[in-house]
């Protein structure tokens, strides 16, 4: 049995989105031991979308859409599975609640378009969708499921997750299992780690290990496939637990982990708090730590001093260092952490100053020159870093080296 | 007329590889007038593939695909183009000797396996490959072309506009040019925003009108098909005029644009400078004013004020004033922002608090209610907003919102 996946808009086929939801889709599949046979775009034309989903209903085993639920004209999924199905659209009372519901909660008036969105092919399926207002559809043409869900990734993601993949475990059409362990590592570069772990990512190694860069963030995964969970984690655990072995503190955690998820895991086990100075970056430090529920229980707050008046007058770095070295310097970079600290009365505090560029105003202070400082209870240091890459790609990456420096820290002390 | 792009690949289907080629091909063949209706992404399997040829050479008046055309077992769309067009493969002297000649140049030996690929179904017509060994392929479907290009990017992109556009444009199978204007709006919901709009985004209507919504900014894009671009540009003006004047200042930008480009833009113009009081946020509305080159001109900097005894420390908040209305309040998000403005001495300051969730403190704020104060010179308001969403979608959204009130407070003041 092989999967067809139908992504359904114009913006697809016209190439002014890419289509990112298909290859999701179809790493969500493996891992249950789906293999997926056919990609298939369309366009927001109701012939076209109904001979497509015709052709996929006749050669896939499993038919998974996205798209064309929203309550717009372009909308057009409900009409079209109720054409290849040969049935009405039927109005369904505790979707229309649903829909209705999430309206007044915002104290919003619902407008009428929406009222489609509570319409199924008679005999389907609606599917919750905890994130929006576009129920999804499960129906069944002759023997072959069809599940329509919604094209905005994170609607998606969720209701494949917590409704779609448990049906098609509980149906049996999930065969056998690809398990997949992300490694993420972050302060080694990626030749110097590929030389480390040479002997595992070779072609054909069982499991297979691969490497993957993504912003300074380097990840190791590993993917076993095997008839059982049980045997596929019993391919895993010797060759994870050798790279952790190997690599030590670079590795920072596994799966979609980011390095604030684990300095706020740190920051709790220790009972500190963080307070950030941020030039370069800033806010982007303390952004990345409030996107996790509970920061706020150890992020006191966070200074953005990007000019020089306010690195004094809020971060209280004295005038004639930063006269002395200039703003990007080692020493304006443990005054700002020292001035955050003092201020903010945390625990540690972190900074960071330096050049995101296009342009710079010293010779000796080129585009992607950074420092990172951190301030603790009897001690404060410096880190520096060159960075190439564009302004946005300076700012994250230089978040993440302050990040990592709290991290380390945390670790060893 | 409308196009295929067929991708070939397994590394595709399962999710391994994006497939980007599809869009960056739809993208110039919309270019050249040529629309596209679907893209097919096939796993390496030669039944699948002939039946996939056969379903777009009968659907689509033109056929693009790339991949497939290596020298290794997987590569298979010579002999699946050879079964569709039910003819042998036949040898092909001159392409032989350019992969051959390849390899000299590099003092390598060519590897047997590469012959295969001077080998193209009788009666197809080979296309040279400035960049690598695997000509592409010309065939006839009865009236339709399929072109076999190779998944390779580099070689894929140079063959497209060396060799496939020229001959596409003289077969006269491009169809004059079209134009795409995407305006993006901020503070209308999608359906209030159709509704102003229906007569343009009704199906049919030249030139055409779509509505797509992106983390709460909703753009529109209006595409115009003409035979030149002198025409293309005259459907477009009077209906970007229509709905820039339906609908004012709730368009912000065009293109790329985002609300960070045009706040600094209208900092600048208006020559202003922008403090921030971030909670709820923590840093994100500066950071995305810094993304942008330039920032520091106008952008002073911004506190973080996570915790309440930071608002009241850093930003001069009263306490009581927490006390009796709590920190998700209008009277808190207004004295955070004179706080602000007051510490950083800037013409306006901004600011947020809410409750991004997951889980709220108190049952009269609920997750996703938030605040954002602006304060200026003699004045101070604020706003509010419910967002249903995850906890980044909150604070994204909210981010917004409040760069939304400085392009506001700029254009009306």
């Amino acid at each position: 049995m092989k999967a067809e996946i139908l992504s359904i808009g114009s913006e697809l086929t016209s190439g002014q989105n890419l289509d990112t939801n298909a290859q999701w889709l179809s790493v969500r599949l493996a891992e249950i031991g789906i293999p997926v046979g056919w990609h298939t775009t369309i366009a927001d034309n109701v012939d076209d979308n109904v001979a497509a989903f015709r052709i996929a209903a006749g050669r896939a085993g499993l038919v998974l859409a996205t798209g064309g639920l929203g309550p717009t004209q372009d909308d057009l999924t409900r009409e079209v599975l109720a054409t290849v199905g040969g049935v009405d659209l039927i109005f369904h009372e505790p979707s229309f609640v649903h829909i209705r519901d999430l309206f007044a909660k915002r104290n919003r008036p619902m407008p009428e378009r929406n009222r489609v969105q509570a319409y199924f092919p008679a005999g389907a399926e609606p599917i919750p969708n905890a994130n929006g207002t576009a129920p999804g559809i499960w129906m069944m043409a002759g023997a072959t499921p069809i599940v329509a869900m919604p094209g905005v990734p994170s609607e998606l993601f969720a209701m494949f997750e917590a409704e779609v993949k448990p049906r098609l475990v509980h149906l049996g059409l999930a065969g056998g299992v690809q398990v997949q362990r992300k490694l993420n590592t972050f302060g080694l570069g990626e030749s110097h780690l590929e030389e480390k772990v040479m002997d595992l990512t070779r072609r054909g190694h069982v499991p297979e290990v691969g490497i993957t860069a993504s912003d300074a963030t380097i990840s190791l995964r590993i993917i076993a496939r095997a008839a059982t969970l049980v045997e596929a984690e019993a391919q895993i655990a010797p060759v994870e637990a050798t790279i952790r072995q190997r690599l030590g503190n670079f590795v920072y955690g596994a799966g979609s982990e980011e390095l604030q998820d684990e300095v706020l895991r740190l920051l709790a086990v220790k009972r500190q708090t963080l307070a950030t100075a941020e030039s370069v970056t800033a806010g982007l430090v303390a952004h990345r730590l409030a996107t996790i529920p509970g920061a706020s229980n150890w992020l006191r707050g966070g200074i953005v001093a990007y000019t020089n008046d306010i690195k004094t007058a809020l971060l209280g770095v004295p005038k004639e260092l930063i006269d002395q070295h200039t703003a990007v310097s080692p020493q304006v970079a443990e005054a700002m952490a020292l001035g955050a600290r003092q201020r903010f009365g945390s625990d540690l505090a972190v900074s960071t100053t330096g050049c995101a560029g296009p342009t710079t105003g010293a010779a000796n202070k080129p585009v992607g020159l950074v420092y990172v400082g951190l301030a603790w209870d009897g001690g404060v240091a410096s880190w520096t870093f060159s960075w190439i890459g564009t302004r946005t790609e300076v700012q994250s990456r230089t978040a993440k080296l302050a990040l990592n420096r709290v991290r380390l820290h945390l670790l060893e002390s």
